[in-house]
């Protein structure tokens, strides 16, 4: 009865503080916005004879789909540039999908009654953006390669499965990366739909946290080897390389792909707005331009990630009542707690003022059947509040979990 | 035959000379886009304790809202700031329309086969959208007080008619303002579907063309009167204001249809570009500022629209084989010609150099039945370049119209 007591008296120690912090969301710190503050007092409005300023060049400025080419290791023509928003750019093609089907489609399965496979735990907006869009969610396993390929290639054998969302590297919010192996078998796999697609979101790929870059597959050569380069779509966004909102997103996909797309995009704009498109690539000029501005904020993040590990450790590592991860790039750490206790941890984490991400918002329709995954988010707060607040989740772990092994609730 | 041979001297001309002009859209000139040089050079990021460059404010930087419920006369709260292109805010409400249903339409119409009424001649892009989406387009007459309103209220007693668009004030192509009786009649008229929903484009509500601004009705105000709150969306951008590519796009509309939206908006996005809002705002400044900067569009635009007048006044200014619209705002002048003329003339224009809005393109599905609208777009080219372009013009329109009469080609 002593460790209870002796949490209990930490919980209140706690209360008294007053804290509030946030740590709901993968959200850039002030000092890693500020990093890109070179990028506003860029004043170029023309590019190659295009005055950015003007209306126009629909799949983006030429100057900006180059660089994104490189960026998404494809190629110019099969590379469109948009606005501030890469999840607005998923929705898009998926809501496009939705109203008017997808090229081999042949039986319009994605304007009926369709479903996606989603990874669980994997991030709760695209999971929004089906829920939003009428289109089913199955929850696929995840093993330490990626998604458990024995499932998947069992679900795809249904015509009625049209998609699949992946996040590489740096799975959010486990933090691993799929296997070389895993991923050539998602794009090499047979599916009975011809008009399924994969939407690989590369929303870290620059984001290391270690000084090993990852090394990721050339997902389109692989793609064009197994004849299959309609299927996956791949999607990037600055959002956490410059600003949060205030950067630029860019997609890729085949010329299929892409021609299919741009009569949407057509409908919807006369064009993205080239000027922050024209910024962004005369801020980060190249890929080994983007390298450096990351290396600068892997030395913000870096300490942040290492002080929620450490004190998750000093305070809960010699137990059997949770384990995380310990990434190597992204914005995460995935907390796994006994099971039953994940919504538990959460609400007894927000009653001393350490907001968390909702439990259960990593699962599809927001149901982790398990109810032990919660996401950490460590970039956003400072250094001294990610103690406080490691201490608090520290603590909350213990609490619930004495609570679930003592059948009772020991905090009101 | 004088005539003719002089027209053709004429042309051969204009061959002669190889000019390269375009009048085909309605697009800002050089001069104008300088205009906003100021606003390269803000670089505040934060608005009332919000970090601009960081993600969040789905409905639109606080600031931003207050300055576009002012400009489309509306409230804070039913006014909601987006990106660079009030073209995709009008297509994403018509898309999650269609997708999802709107709050009233009982049978869920929206959804199935709908139509929408569209004047002709109208606006191009608008009737892109629909086609896009798979909405039926019923042409509507125009009067000089706006659409004809024995066809409208005829229409809408058909539940199929789920909406209308209208260009206010300004209508494009013809400039025309509606009157305040048959705006009136729009708002308060009878429609057999309760998701029926007017999209008002007031993409030149600042544009006028003379020191008298356009007096507009407070839509907002006579909506509310009339127990018709949900039926108008009110839509603006700047691109005709700071920067066609790189402007703010906004809309305003009732609680239940911005609540309504709001979902959609969710799933899509984490937040518009605040940072380009906040820059605008901040030169921008508040409605005197903005008359102030189109007081100086004025002094650009003016003297083309002038330019093609008179060059058309001096050159057919006494026959009966044309007339146009010498409009108080807007981006446009229509030219009417003899019926089955206005494709030929377009096509002669281009012969020589000069190229015009496709004909049809002003009317839905591009069919001008009488074929004999031109839409002429003065704002980008020269003065010189202009009066070049009206001189071709007006030759075209000759040459076109003898050759109706005479009934053959005399341009090969």
């Amino acid at each position: 009865m002593t460790i209870l007591k002796a949490l209990l008296d930490q919980r209140r120690a706690f209360a008294a503080r007053g804290l509030k912090l946030n740590m709901t969301r993968g959200v850039p710190c002030k000092e890693q916005l500020e990093l890109s503050t070179p990028m506003l007092h860029i004043t170029d409005t023309s590019s190659r004879g295009i005055d950015c300023r003007n209306y126009g060049q629909l799949e983006g400025l030429p100057e900006a789909r180059e660089f994104f080419a490189g960026y998404l290791n494809s190629v110019y023509e099969e590379t469109v540039v948009g606005g501030n928003s890469s999840l607005s750019l998923m929705h898009d093609v998926i809501a496009h999908a939705r109203l008017r089907g997808v090229p081999g489609d042949t039986d319009e399965i994605w304007r009926k009654q369709c479903v996606f496979l989603c990874l669980g735990p994997g991030y709760d907006r695209h999971f929004t953006i089906c829920e939003s869009l009428g289109i089913n969610m199955l929850p696929v396993r995840m093993t330490a390669d990626g998604p458990d390929m024995d499932q998947v290639r069992s679900f795809v054998q249904n015509k009625s499965v049209v998609g699949m969302w992946l996040t590489y590297p740096y799975h959010n919010p486990t933090g691993i990366t799929y296997s070389d192996e895993t991923l050539r078998a998602l794009i090499s796999m047979k599916t009975a739909n011809g008009g399924f697609r994969i939407f690989l979101d590369k929303a870290y790929a620059v984001h290391d946290l270690t000084e090993r870059r990852a090394r990721l597959l050339d997902v389109r050569a692989e793609s064009l080897k197994c004849g299959t380069q309609d299927r996956v779509f791949q999607f990037c966004s600055t959002s956490k390389i410059t600003w949060a909102g205030a950067g630029v997103c860019a997609m890729s996909a085949s010329p299929t792909n892409v021609a299919w797309f741009q009569r949407w995009l057509f409908a919807q704009t006369i064009g993205p707005d080239k000027l922050n498109q024209l910024r962004h690539v005369r801020f980060l000029k190249n890929m080994e331009g983007v390298y450096g501005l990351m290396a600068e904020h892997r030395k913000i993040l870096r300490p942040k990630f290492d002080t929620v590990d450490k004190v998750l450790r000093t305070c809960i590592g010699q137990t059997d009542i949770a384990s995380w991860t310990t990434p190597e790039g992204g914005y995460f750490i995935s907390l796994e707690v006994e099971q039953g206790c994940a919504k538990r941890v959460v609400e007894l984490a927000s009653g001393v003022g350490v907001e968390l991400t909702k439990a259960g918002a990593t699962h599809p329709y927001g149901r982790d059947f398990e109810d032990k995954y919660v996401r950490l988010a460590p970039t956003y707060p400072s250094l001294i509040e990610l103690d406080d607040a490691s201490e608090v989740i520290a603590n909350s772990v213990h609490i619930a979990s004495i609570e679930k092994r003592e059948n009772r609730r020991v905090v009101p």
